[in-house]
């Protein structure tokens, strides 16, 4: 993935979070992914489309660092991963993945947005067909920590 | 989703499967999905999306089942779940969600594919954010069962 497309990712995830839970959000350094896991305890996966792209999204919170975003979001607290935080977390995983959208097209990437999916656990095995590096984006939000990890494939034979 | 969406899925389904693995496929009758659980023990989820069109393509496969398909697919005798196992899961993930969509476009539906995510494990906890019912349809191939569950939502506003 070239490197011009991580920033989109990554100022949307802060944006968001910052906006939604307002918590302070900490960045630390992208890498490559190395392995087939789920990085937290809460999951959320969208795929991207566009004439030549595709790519996926998906973004992992820790137990406590989802609990303290949702709970300051819907301003209750919340101390378990029920319903309404996986629900939460699917339209977490919708708004950075279209506020980097927004930012790809300006650098004329156009990319379409499935629609979330959320999955439950620690240490899921989650692996991807495409050979694209996925570059991982990690978070700390004072409680906790979470990842965005995105991978596009550009196809430059077609427009 | 509407039901002449749901053609296409099993079409593919049966084409897919028949043709790379010279299994016979059996069709069960499609139900309305109820649990926020993967079928199977190795999952496919493809994201699809298109100017008014938003859904996701899972499919999950029982253990027996997938390695029978895929040591037919690959003319080499499967025992576990290995990475070979797993990419066979992401490319026919990619045969089937394609065939459907060369299917859908017929019957005036654009959609775009994301490239494939696979999960591993036995009663993985996902669900989805779209609303949209979730269709399951039931496959048998003689060693055991697989399930393909389709959702889009068509968003008539947009064209």
């Amino acid at each position: 993935m070239q490197a011009e497309f991580i920033n989109p990712f990554l100022n949307a995830a802060i944006n968001v979070v910052q906006t939604i839970a307002q918590l302070k959000v900490a960045t630390g350094k992208p890498y490559l992914k190395q392995d087939n896991k789920a990085f937290g305890a809460v999951t959320g996966v969208i795929g991207m489309s566009g004439t030549n792209v595709t790519g996926n999204m998906v973004i992992s919170f820790e137990e406590k660092a989802i609990l303290k975003v949702v709970s300051n979001m819907l301003f209750e607290e919340f101390t378990v991963v029920n319903d309404s935080v996986i629900d939460a977390v699917g339209e977490i995983t919708n708004m950075i993945c279209g506020g980097a959208k927004s930012q790809l097209a300006e650098l004329g990437l156009n990319i379409g947005m499935a629609s979330p999916v959320m999955l439950v656990g620690v240490g899921i095995e989650l692996s991807q067909l495409s050979k694209t590096p996925i570059v991982v984006i990690p978070f700390d939000v004072e409680v906790g920590k979470f990842v965005v990890e995105a991978n596009i494939s550009v196809d430059k034979s077609k427009k």
